[in-house]
């Protein structure tokens, strides 16, 4: 029902998955007692920073090692609303490329497991000068050779 | 150079346009020094917010007709970042159509009329039960009308 | 160290404590690298609501009984900062009080239990009307019927 | 009515002031349709960045002399509540002292000059070392002299 965000690339890579719950805080929902569109970049970020920290590249992962990693793109659809307190899980998709490029796709369900938003973002890396890497640096190159041998 | 974010309608009716100059805060700026990308659907915000109020047709002008415009689609292109205390304007264009939807353009200039961001929103319109509406409600399509003559 | 912000009560009945655990985001911090001041609201936030469900004396436990608590004071105290990905926890202390009003001290510690937050806030109870209730609606006296017999 | 919430300094030297307009947007805006109370410390940096910036004592001419001004204290009382859309007010008012802090009051007025909300902040300055400093930098003590002397 919910078409691919990112083209099929190596099929023969699997994405990588992560999920984290959440709960529907109070300052995120809006006058009309749903959570405002412009919350869901925090949300999708909450469940790209877990995934990336579960794996290594993380935020902090990136930093050590002087690459900056970012967004160029974010999209979001809305299907359904969330409400005050209603939990909810967000999963972060990575899909596979060999680019210096992180593709991402998020699907956030409610507790009834319905799909209430969907997304991706797309980010770059930047070296220390702030130019565009055009190969992942060194220790991205390492956890792709892990990720395609099916070792995260 | 951007590429339009919505295919061309009527031609003859040109589009809507409304900026608001804004600065950035202390609070939208990142780790990084730049503007966290989570928050430009906030600055849309600002300027959709301003047209509809401008053009009559805003958040409360829909509400008192008991019509909501629910955000369906957000989208956001990342050109070039901005920071702390930096002034900008964003544009804001809305795309003829018909049909009961609002297409927004979002154009983010810097103090130097360099554009750092661009992006879209499509909003749909629900009737007091929450249904979708097929046509827009009299009072818009009196709006549309206006438009169409050129006298908004 | 850190001094009481209310007054002691009525000594026989203890503060109610309940703490929830966190993890900065990266959202949450400035261009200096720690968390932005202005957010530890929102951190208060989830410690009191979190209490507040436990002991079914939450904003939905009031809204049922068409009862709003707004806040009427917000103070905070900064001790020491928090950085990105640091984990905390928010403790939220409610103290007794017979009065029609809530009041909340937080106490934030960092990983190493070192207290970096401090605060508290102060919530008026207001009928379907808004007018400021003298007592306690009947289910929140007899909150207070259990929590003064040690059975919350 | 309201007291004040810094003890009479130097009688001979009034506080500063600065007003900016502002107006409540829809994102700050909660479920029971009034600003969410965290806002208010981002209303709060919004005067009190506008008078910085005017008296030449704003965050970037701190930064550039390596002194940092973290907030210490934050206090907020709510004594009306503001709505969606509507205009408002917020002064800051920086109170006369020749240690190295800055005490901010502020003062948020509707468009019917009804007070609806008040606070103070106090700052203190570190150096690049992250050390308190026990006396004004240079730059800050000739704002003060001028102040003093009544040319700001």
């Amino acid at each position: 029902m919910i078409k691919p965000y990112f083209p099929k690339g190596d099929e023969t890579v699997a994405p990588l998955r992560h999920s984290v719950p959440r709960r529907v805080r109070f300052e995120e929902v809006d006058a009309l007692g749903i959570v405002w569109h412009g919350r869901y970049a925090s949300y999708f970020e909450d469940a790209r920073a877990a995934l990336g920290k579960k794996f290594g590249i993380g935020y902090l992962d990136f930093y050590a090692h002087k690459i900056l990693t970012p967004i160029k793109v974010l999209h979001v659809d809305y299907h359904f609303p969330l409400t005050f307190d209603e939990p909810f899980t967000i999963e972060a998709v990575l899909h596979w490329t060999e680019a210096a490029r992180l593709n991402f796709e998020y699907v956030i369900r409610n507790h009834e497991e319905k799909i209430t938003t969907t997304g991706y973002t797309v980010q770059l890396m930047l070296d220390a000068d702030e130019e565009v890497l055009m190969l992942p640096p060194l220790f991205y190159r390492e956890f792709l050779d892990r990720w395609k041998r099916g070792k995260k």
